[in-house]
C-alpha cells in the first residue's frame, strides 16, 4: 500500500501541516508513518527534517525518494498520482475547475493576513516594533480580507468551489479554523462561520483535527476585535 | 479559436503578469486580449480591473466567464485547459512531477525574499522604516536563498525540473530576470546565472519580455551586493 512508503513530519495547529493531513485522509492514505515535532524545542531544525527539507521547516513530506515540503505542492501531487482514490479534489468541468484554482491561490493572501496579524498577537515580532498601530492595521487587513470571503461563500455554494468539496477547501479550512479557535466572532462573518461549521465534522478534517486544540479546546482570544 | 475569449490586464515587468504571459505563449494562446495599465497611474484600482478583481491587482485575467486573477491559477487552469496543445508543462513521471511541483511552490519563498528586499529599495517602505539594518538582514535572507537555488540547478539539469521546461520555470524564471536587471553580481551565483542565460532567448520568453526593459536595458544596481 502506497502510504506505507510515506513519512510526515509535521506540528500541531500548522496550517501548512494540517493541509497535507486532509489530503492524506481525503485520498484513503491512512497509515502512512508520521512524526510530531514541536517547535517550541526547534525539533523543525532536526538532523532528520533538515535531511529532507533544507529550510528546517515543516510539513516535511515523503512519498519513496519524492519529496515535497511544500503543502500546496504535496496537496497537487496526492491528487494527482491518486487520481480515482478517494475524492477527487480536482473537479472536471472549466468553470468549477477555474474557481477552485483561483479560490486555492487566493487562500495565500488569506493565510498571509492571517500571518501578519498573528505575527505580533504571538510575540514572534520583537517588542520594540510591536505598535498598536500596526495590530490595528493588521486587523482592518484581516476585516477587509474576511469581507471578501463572505461574498465568496454568499455566491458558491456550500464549499468553496460550489457544491463539492475540493484541493480549494483543503487548502483554506485550516485557515478558517485557525481563526475561529482565536476568537474570531462568528456573528460578524456568518457565511465563514456557516462554513466552518459545515467542514468540522467531516470525517478527513476530524481525523487530522490538531491534538493539542483537543486537549485545549479554546484558544486565546486574540481575534475578538476583528 | 480560445484565446480570442480572453483578456489579460497586465503591467510590464510584473513577476505575476509574465508568468501569465509565458504560460499562454507556451500553450499556443497567442491574440489574446490585452491591456498594458500603469501602476504609477493607479490604473489597476480602475473600474474595469475592480469588475473583475475585487483585490485590484494584476495580472486580471479572464477566459470566458472564467476568472483567474492569481498567477499560479492562471497557469494551472491554462495547462489543464489546453494539455495536449503547446509545450507540456506538466511532466507525467511521478518524480518528475514532485520535483516541479515541489520546485514551484518554493518559487512562493523566493518571490517573498526578493519583494521584502525590494519593498524597500523601491521605497514602499516608509521612510522611517527603511533602517540599514534591515536592508541587510533582506539582502542577507535572499543570499541564502539564492544559494538554495544553486544547488538546486546543479542537480536538476537544465531546467527546475529536470531537462525539460515545465511550470517551474514559468514561475520562476520571471523571478530571477528581476534579480539579474537589478544587479545582481552573475559570478557570484554561476547556476542561477547559466540558467537565466539559457531561458531568456526562449520564443515564449522573449515574446513577452516587459517593453519597458526593452527601451530601458538596465535597471538599478541596487542588488549589487547580494
Amino acid at each position: 500500500m502506497a502510504a506505507k512508503s510515506m513519512t510526515l513530519f509535521w506540528c500541531s495547529g500548522s496550517v501548512p501541516c494540517w493541509r497535507v493531513m486532509i489530503a492524506l485522509e481525503e485520498k484513503k492514505l491512512q497509515g502512512y508513518k508520521q512524526k510530531l515535532l514541536s517547535f517550541e524545542k526547534q525539533e523543525h531544525k532536526s538532523p532528520e527534517v533538515l535531511a529532507i527539507n533544507p529550510r528546517g521547516q515543516l510539513p516535511s513530506f515523503k512519498h519513496g525518494d519524492n519529496i515535497l515540503n511544500e503543502s500546496y505542492a504535496a496537496c497537487f501531487y496526492l491528487e494527482s498520482q491518486f487520481k480515482s482514490q478517494g475524492t477527487k479534489l480536482i473537479p472536471d468541468g472549466p468553470a468549477e475547475q477555474a474557481l477552485m484554482y483561483q479560490r486555492m491561490f487566493e487562500g495565500l493572501a488569506f493565510y498571509d493576513k492571517l500571518g501578519k496579524t498573528s505575527e505580533i498577537i504571538f510575540y514572534y515580532v520583537p517588542e520594540g516594533e510591536r505598535h498598536a498601530s500596526t495590530i490595528k492595521r493588521n486587523c482592518q487587513t484581516l476585516a477587509a480580507e474576511l469581507q471578501l470571503w463572505e461574498g465568496y461563500l454568499d455566491k458558491a455554494g456550500s464549499y468553496l468551489a460550489g457544491t463539492s468539496f475540493t484541493l480549494a477547501d483543503v487548502i483554506v479550512f485550516p485557515i478558517v479554523a485557525n481563526l475561529f479557535r482565536f476568537g474570531l466572532p462568528a456573528e460578524r462573518y456568518p457565511k465563514v462561520a456557516a462554513y466552518y461549521a459545515l467542514l468540522k465534522d467531516r470525517p478527513s478534517i476530524k481525523a487530522s483535527w490538531p491534538p493539542h486544540w483537543l486537549e485545549q479546546p479554546k484558544g486565546e482570544d486574540t481575534l475578538k476585535d476583528v
